[in-house]
């Protein structure tokens, strides 16, 4: 029986690294999809920071010793697959962009929820660079679901509306 | 082929109907395997507000017009499911309540993120009472995020380390 915050750390790492992957593959569909200029920069950019947060879990898994390894992550799933019936239903609507970002933004707060957590308990285990690096993805995700709100609130949705 | 920012909102409306639900079922389960009375409290008292979420939901669905409706989202399954893991793998651990708590808060943030997007389309769309009561909703789950991460910070984690 697994036990202790330490095991709990490490299946929520390994939980968000295989989440991060899955989220690497879907963003570019999803810039591919999307009909404002803007928002297909808005998930190219965030690609590429993905790359740096796969590269931050890394080394969180160094510092505990561990392979990085992902393991099945039945919520990131869930989320991605919501967002390909939305992509498919709405393919030829003027408010398919309005669903790609609401998609995406459920994506970015799955994370946050993920970060957030393990951030809190890289400090409870004394592990204070994990906290570090954790804390910096969690940044970037709290500003694209920031930019994300902007896009939908300032104009994409008018468009469909 | 269904389009518009009308018919969205109308779908995401049956997909966080259909996850409220399964999170009224899921709540008294979560709240019967926490060891901390506080966290039991705050998973019971969310359960109340819950049932109250639901109402506000069948309210908005009586503004369109249309019948309270769920459909299946797989979004909340796979969070749901990935927490009931968590539950089990952990059963006999002092982490449980770390684990609990984590899990909820994947779910808070699912909410978060759908009443967030749902509360701006209603009010392009105009429907200003509805965006009401969901943006009161929203409030709900942003509290409940915060009680879960003050209790994270302040002692169940510790006890776990």
């Amino acid at each position: 029986m697994a036990n202790g915050l330490n095991e709990l750390f490490h299946e929520t790492l390994k939980d968000i690294y295989y989440a991060e992957k899955q989220i690497l593959k879907a963003l570019p569909k999803m810039a591919k999809k999307a009909s404002s200029q803007e928002l297909k920069q808005a998930f190219d950019k965030h690609r590429a920071q993905t790359e740096g947060h796969l590269h931050r879990l890394e080394k969180v898994f160094g510092m505990m010793g561990r392979p990085a390894r992902g393991k099945t992550c039945d919520a990131i799933i869930g989320i991605v697959e919501e967002g390909k019936e939305i992509m498919a239903e709405f393919a030829d609507s003027e408010a398919l962009d309005a669903g790609l970002i609401a998609a995406a933004q459920a994506v970015e707060h799955y994370e946050m929820s993920r970060y957030g957590t393990l951030k809190t308990w890289a400090g409870q285990l004394g592990m204070n660079d994990a906290a570090k690096l954790l804390d910096e993805t969690l940044s970037e995700e709290k500003e694209t679901d920031g930019l994300l709100t902007k896009l939908a609130t300032r104009e994409i949705n008018r468009q469909a509306a």
